[in-house]
């Protein structure tokens, strides 16, 4: 007789097997209207028996990859610095190992621990980030750290012209024009990824989404859902589009999953995890 | 120290200095399968800190224009007409005193009390419907007033060829008979909206949008959903395309907000609101 | 084959053959904070096949008592005034052919319509009213039939000395002084039941139970939940202690079943009915 | 006076003088990660007078054709071998009365039951299959009856080529190869629908429709939602194409009310019964 | 780094090595008005870090007991029949091997496994039985397995004065009146336990929880909520006021997760689980 | 014309006039298992017009005192310290302007912050805690500030036996053997408060309420529910017990208002709110 396993639909490599690393970074700052995006990497892998592990979009099944589950990091509430070196840290530790770091949030601001050690790594680094909210704010409530000013943070690590923002419906009129002279934004959808690709094919990428890029008709579990999002198909097609390009680590964040009791925003979070890590996977 | 205000976002004028006045009537009458539209002015108000004063749709600031938010009327529970007195009383000052009224409902009857203001003032009038529901039918239970027969009062006031019904995809038998011969009606959708402008380019205009015109799946906070909706993305398009026109007045009715535990149908529902009042508040 | 029949549980009786007669009240006024309470009739019929008929408690069961299940009454909504009409002239006929009528609302105004009906036949009639709020008020919102009013409007009908209110825990500082001289008014519990016997003896009764004199723990699917209400035990105590009074007539409202999603609120509503009709049921 | 009735919207037909006969399935296995599909046909029936009889979309009432509800079979919970055995012989009978079987589910398995009296009787059935998971599995926890198992269980019983899946979006790599030598499937959509027609248009036609092949969006009430479903409009428009083929039975399974407490989930499914009603009834 | 476990809080002992093995039975019928607790075993594991280990009430920690965690079963959905065999089968196992069984459910039909497992090897056995619905029917719509007939089925096994009922409050007449000559039965409340100790002190005892004995105030989370029940507190007092008995396995069977999504009946189950197992698990 | 105003309910004062300062503190860790304090503030302000002013508890009511609401605080997310900060230096201005810093939370640990500023100006500080968890971890996740840690942190402020704590059913072994030599701690009731006049009676005193003090069933609409709690009225009693002691400030926290989506627990939490600020208010 074995215990109980816990780990992500078809994520069974051990880490020093492993190709890419999952990781859940519970962690939110409790700034938004409504809360509970800590839990959400606890949700999005309880549930997962019911998540087939073939996809049938990309024709694989994630347990021809070799995806190591680390389980959750133990992030101090209450202290988004220290919250963010930790992430940082751990996700260097795995760059420096040749693995992929995926990070199941939390709030947004758990990307910026990411790309700080994507950034250190890569020079090049270009950002891809998908949400509803620009995330350009310089600071809110005075506090630098927070998921309305997570872009702005990145931005002044990665600097003009290597941000790509897709899918933002909302956001301060000095958001939108400070983002003119620095950011390249795409508003409402990701039409335009295509049009980026010369921009970033010779660089390693980072790609953020925000859950709330999507329509709350198909994820309502979002703490500010913005009507007139994008659906699941057109972000599937949008993220599938850059299967090829060298994705260097990405994220989902944002999932509240106490508000969608139904279990559908956490079905499809599910779904996306899975097609992202067969996407982006590296093979040998 | 200031006490709190509670006032919709961006609404701050003063009510001499407005050009809008935007204000809740928060009543129902029982008479649907589900209910609960009564508190949506509160709950439309309550949490509205959460959205952007600034529309990226329409590349402008509820703050530029001038809106008085005058909370709510004090309406008569359990009795529909003295309701609608109460309401076509506070809506004709608005207009005898040159301004836009804005009415958040409340069930859509409410609109009625609205279109008697205007009608009164306006006899060109034309009355454009948005909503799932042909709200034709003679009476409701041996009742004049109700959801289900307001916009055939209001043809009682206007007259044939006055009234333009989009989205409508719910009816009997005998209401879609009787509209072919007294309203132009677009069942399902609302793309023949540039076809009206010829009829209505020369008129005042009243907007009374019932939210149930939305899909369900971006708006189940409502009383009776209809499958097969408008998305937030169509409905906002054929709105704005009336910018420029003779709006004098319009509501949002029919939010039921404890439907939609989740808060997606309440966030939708001030987006649309922040929209048309950008879209339609005169300017000088 | 037979088509589905839908009736309370047990309530299997023709109407000529029947001591009691059933009927749902669906009627609200849309005047308390949450609403829903016109859907009550249906939710409490619909799902009653998980009720068993035998009460453990009296030990008898609902079907050896000959009750008629009617349906429920088409009451305009928006419209109290002509609602209650229409109740006090159906429950006069059942008054009138000898049996009693049992209702289950709707909010607790429709109380007002069965007592009309009652007192027109009882010149001596008591009122028992069991609820949270002590529905004193003269008019609420300048109007005179509301759920806040509709004690008072029964005694202005049945006069001093005649009602005895139980469970109250909520209202104006000027309600309860207006009910020291008035009524008989049991705050938060119903101990003081036994001590009304000699007043209430010798007099036809007539019974309103607002739902949400019940603990919101019990009862969370209430429109205006209070805490520290009577449990469902002592309620049932209380009551069933009646058993052998004059009961002429009696009714449940309140209850909002959307409120509660999980369904307890609308299970204990349903058990309540069963228990009020087997104790208080005419037999021969 | 009457008691009340409970029959789906408009069928209010005498067995001896109908055309199809609408009935219940109410059974589940637990098999899924959440439950609730066996009390799909008490919900659809209980709220169903919030639906118009009318359709603007086929321009007919229900009204106008001949059906009987003959409420919700008896079947034993826990044993769906037995279950299956009822529902079989129950569409026997209707189909040697001369009538078209209508089924409303209950788990998707419950359609095994009905096929296998179709197939009994129309040697050259086609099976039209709409649902998000492929069902092609072997067995599902070493037991063949389960929504996981049925198509490939119907398979069994009309061989290959008999087969028609659309809006397939999950399943194992096995399922998806297996089924290219068996059986027709479409992925996501169902566009291919008018090109099977030529397969299909000699054949007599069973359909069953698992309501998760819509998108969670607009039916979150399933119990393992797969994100990238199908509108209703598409799903309605694909299933309004077969109007005029020979279609001998219909089901309409997988709604789990519970889990979408606003009702959109269950409004939907009444009205998507409300069409192939209309569409599918015999008529003389 | 270390993937991540899942097994309920402090119970982390190798099989070999434990006193207790705990395990779900993750499986329902379908009978019940409402569905899902055969996700318990997944909610109760799932979000159990929220719970303390230490038990202020019995002041020991459940990792001070060899508590091993064996997961949950694979039980087939639609087959209560096998389903039971395989439970049975298993804690055949767990007996022989001189381990305690603890079982979570699942509807309590589950409970019939165990105690044939049980019986087989205690020919003493007797049976305490927690529930709100007496169990004692003979079949339920025709079948003999089902939570309607589960102490039924357990005294056929065990045979007269061998069952000990407690806050049962709801059942049909012939029940109550076959539990007089056959088993001991205390309707609402479990006060008699004490009484009862003369009749199994010299036994071996079997626990069967059906969390539905608790009030549903306490357990919104039940299939069918009885108003009226025990508290948590009383709950707990009776059942460790049989530490010290020679309980030889325990089950708690009946929670529905997803019918309280607050999460509360959820963590009441995990505490008394905790509960349980401090006061039950043998010492060495 | 006047716009809405919004402050809670009969707390009318300006400040200058007032003796009790009524402030929200909107700030959560996320550290929790389920989130959504941080917005208690808004929701028991945005529906307050429920709730009457007057207590019958208390025969008084609330627009008898002057009482000031100051809005909520604007608060650093993610960062507790800073957080903490700014309460302290709210509070400490409110006390040092002679009137009563009244604070509704948010998670408890902002209690931390109001006790800093108390203790800094009552040397003699008795602080009084009723709450389920005792609060008394040294760290969370290697963090300082916590609701797990808030009354440690306090205790290092004031020292052994200035602390009394109520309703206490849940934390670590250790918390409890540590607790015995330092705090005054009754776990599950409050039986005791009489007992501790002796020992308070001539102490100013801070008293800090976690709602999930009480049971689940009245409240669940809390992070971390622990079943077995006390009831409301039980609550209320302790408290109002204590009028008449030197209360010089007090909190309550520990709201989650999304958890509990049919309003009882904020109605519950804006009852208790009345409660406390009728029986400590200064009076002159």
């Amino acid at each position: 007789m074995n215990p109980p396993k816990k780990a992500f639909a078809g994520c069974l490599a051990a880490y020093g097997d492993s190709d890419a690393v999952l990781f859940g970074a519970p962690f939110e700052t409790g700034g938004l209207p409504q809360a509970g995006t800590a839990v959400a990497p606890f949700a999005i892998r309880d549930g997962c028996w019911g998540l087939e592990t073939y996809s049938p979009y990309l024709r694989a099944d994630i347990g021809d990859y070799k995806i190591f589950d680390a389980g959750d990091l133990d992030l101090p509430p209450g202290d988004a610095a220290r919250a963010l070196d930790a992430i940082e840290s751990f996700c260097g530790k795995v760059f420096d190992d040749g693995k992929m770091p995926v990070m199941v949030g939390g709030e947004q601001i758990v990307a910026f621990g990411a790309v700080r050690a994507a950034a250190a790594r890569c020079p090049n680094l270009a950002v891809l980030h998908f949400g509803a909210h620009a995330g350009l704010k310089r600071e809110w409530r005075k506090e630098p750290l927070a998921a309305q000013t997570v872009i702005r943070r990145i931005w002044e690590l990665v600097g003009d012209g290597r941000i790509f923002q897709f899918g933002v419906r909302s956001g301060g009129q000095d958001e939108f024009s400070w983002a003119m002279d620095h950011v390249r934004i795409e508003a409402f959808d990701a039409n335009s990824i295509d049009s980026c690709a010369e921009a970033i094919i010779s660089r390693p990428i980072y790609i953020t989404v925000d859950l709330d890029v999507i329509n709350p008709s198909e994820l309502p579990g979002a703490p500010l859902q913005e009507a007139g999002g994008m659906s699941f198909r057109s972000l599937h097609d949008a993220l599938t589009s850059l299967r090829g390009f060298d994705v260097v680590g990405f994220d989902i964040c944002g999932l509240a999953p106490n508000l969608d009791p139904s279990g559908a925003s956490t079905a499809l979070s599910r779904k996306l995890l899975r097609e992202m890590l067969i996407a982006f996977s590296p093979t040998r």
